[in-house]
């Protein structure tokens, strides 16, 4: 269901930034942590290839070992970032048979990272897969590759020399794009008059954004409108339960502790409550299904909870 | 009471900067965490704006939704800072009719972010508000300004674009100075032989800053010198506590676990524990009374106690 | 004990990266947290004075006041990243007596920080002490030295300037380096057919970085071979327990959370659980005794216990 994620490439400003210039753009996104020194050793290594090179930490926090969660912040991020060579590194796999890659995207972008998911949704994002190669040429790696730190031996003088405008051919043999290793994320399920979908990621202010795009609510609830109420069911099974929020723009529109559904700055859906956390508020998490509609009037409202 | 905050503009180092370069300076502060990419997003905006700046994240790791807290880090931060442009964003309303702003300081720097109150005890710090610009202008913001996400789609371009030059009169129309939003630190109350104040901030050390400066104290309990013990009554009713401890230059100079009371680095009274975490030993938070004597002679003490 | 984390000095990278530039490369370190703006502050200051000096932030997340883990957060990042001014501030001795230093390595690189053995087995890491220097000349520091803030007011312009090319005798005045503090790291013990070490770090991943090196598991247990069981005894007195487990190159070679005992990529022997987090899994923390043997057959197993 990756096709969800994609379905709306609106990067409202990626396509206007200016992107003709000098500068190798170098971004690094990891679930290393900031405690420890990886995540500055790769930014070292880039340094040392690519001196001139802007470089951003998109995050070295992404909980361990979550794939999905990488892939989602890669899906956020990379649209308002300048075109250049993005390495990610949530690798569960290091050192063994999966696949270190780079991807070049639709926009001239290079993805640079373990062949398990983690690249795909943003390289959809950036205009799709042009082509994939694999890292392989000892040429652009540190002179010893350990079995459990490709994200400075391997993936980040990949992404420095892809950068500084090595050809990706020069970085190993091409490989077939369409067996490259894609994410489930949850259905999203668009029924008459009902938006069917799941919590895939909850921020650091408990807001927890939802698989569906706004493109879907507004395929379940014809002519919803900002100011009009809806109703949420949270979990499944005997868990369940009934929020009413209303569908509002931001957060101050609703009162202070009062909870929303709205369209974060990417065009997902994501419920929050205002200078609240959503997540504690309302005991939801990830995974669990949400269900939306419009407020069911009382006769309706018998029938539904049954 | 952000006149206290103000009070003395120490800023020893600031002056004497080289600030006659040819870099734009940018800072960003936030309370959007470093596990989301917003910080980073932001970043890459700018640097999309203004490649060759020099940019420095203050902290993103505000707690959320405080706005004085992120004012109090400004306030310490930016006197060691480049002049520059600041870019800070607590934003509970975001989206709201509260207004975006840039302020120029006397010291030549743009404070740009919410007018929620976060951004003046800075620049007072800096010199005090010269003008005072509302941010409207299209031509300096995102092609799309999202309801959720201002600081990506408004305000880090704004920054980006005051630091490349561009002057502060094309960004929007002038406001009146005099009207933006000030914050209410807890009060400081000079008394003879009693300084009366609070704390307003724990650090990662778990020392505990207060309303009150040094000035303050020496106002309070004149010809006090390094090493002499003070008395200092934490919490008010039922819960006050009093403890003995050294008005001291450091950490090391009382014994390991012992508390003290200090001048912190920005000329701001604190109280820690040596090689200990003075939050917990004492178990004291944000918003708790501090009132600091001479320590009492036995007979004083039990009038004092009474 | 310095001595074991010193004993083989892979460096497998940092020999061949480009270190013939132009640009100034500064990395600081220190135990501040990220919520307060010290680290960025110090970031600030290096910028104003060595603007176009590449700076890199190593951790400002280590442990509060632990050197030990300062010190080997220094000698897994310095020899991967370029040569430069290396600033590292543990430093619970701030404005004592203890000595503000900075030391030479035989690689061409500058530390600088308190002198309290945090810079140590880095600088031994990077060739060893040329030479080392006290910080004292007050052209290289802020025009007001704090008690409480050396980190900006001394080690940060100190390192700016030496990255910049000022001589290290300008710094002041030189020290016996024989008398600098170093480290006492547990002992590592080479038995025959049997290696006693202790855990010295626990990295975000909840993997256990031991004291021992590689090279002393090759001299304990002549001849094993990636795929080898081991035996591990985890802590001493009653509390022990054994473990057996794979010497695996790395962690997908193990089942999924199962076990291993593995070489990280900086030479050093750890314990993981494969996508696990083994501290938590094996109930062990930091100082807790290690010792490792080929598995017992049943008879020796009997006596082994007895």
């Amino acid at each position: 269901m990756a096709r969800r994620l994609t379905r709306v490439v609106t990067t409202p400003a990626a396509a206007r930034l200016p992107h003709e210039w000098s500068h190798p753009f170098i971004s690094l996104l990891s679930d290393w942590g900031a405690r420890d020194p990886s995540a500055a050793i790769c930014r070292s290594v880039v340094m040392g290839i690519a001196p001139e090179a802007l470089i951003v930490d998109i995050t070295h926090e992404v909980e361990k070992y979550n794939i999905g969660h990488g892939a989602l912040m890669l899906w956020c991020a990379l649209p308002f970032m300048p075109i250049g060579a993005h390495m990610a590194v949530i690798d569960p796999g290091v050192g063994t048979a999966r696949r270190p890659i780079a991807i070049e995207t639709a926009r001239g972008d290079y993805l640079i990272g373990p062949d398990n998911g983690l690249l795909l949704p943003g390289a959809q994002r950036l205009g799709g897969v042009v082509r994939a190669h694999l890292i392989e040429n000892a040429q652009y790696r540190l002179p010893v590759v350990t079995s459990t730190f490709h994200g400075r031996d391997l993936f980040a003088p990949a992404a420095a020399h892809l950068a500084l405008g090595v050809p990706l051919e020069s970085i190993g043999p091409e490989i077939d794009s369409a067996e490259l290793i894609d994410i489930d994320w949850p259905p999203v399920v668009v029924r008459p008059a009902e938006l069917e979908t799941t919590v895939i990621y909850r921020d650091t202010f408990g807001n927890l954004k939802l698989a569906g795009l706004t493109a879907d609510l507004l395929d379940a609830l014809e002519g919803i409108e900002h100011g009009d109420s809806v109703s949420v069911r949270l979990g499944s099974g005997k868990s369940t339960r009934r929020v009413d929020m209303a569908w509002a723009p931001t957060f101050g529109e609703v009162e202070l502790g009062g909870h929303l559904l709205y369209e974060d700055s990417y065009g997902r859906l994501c419920i929050a409550q205002n200078q609240g956390n959503a997540a504690e508020s309302l005991g939801i998490s990830e995974g669990d299904l949400v269900r939306v509609r419009r407020p069911a009037s009382a006769g309706e409202e018998a029938q539904a909870t049954e």
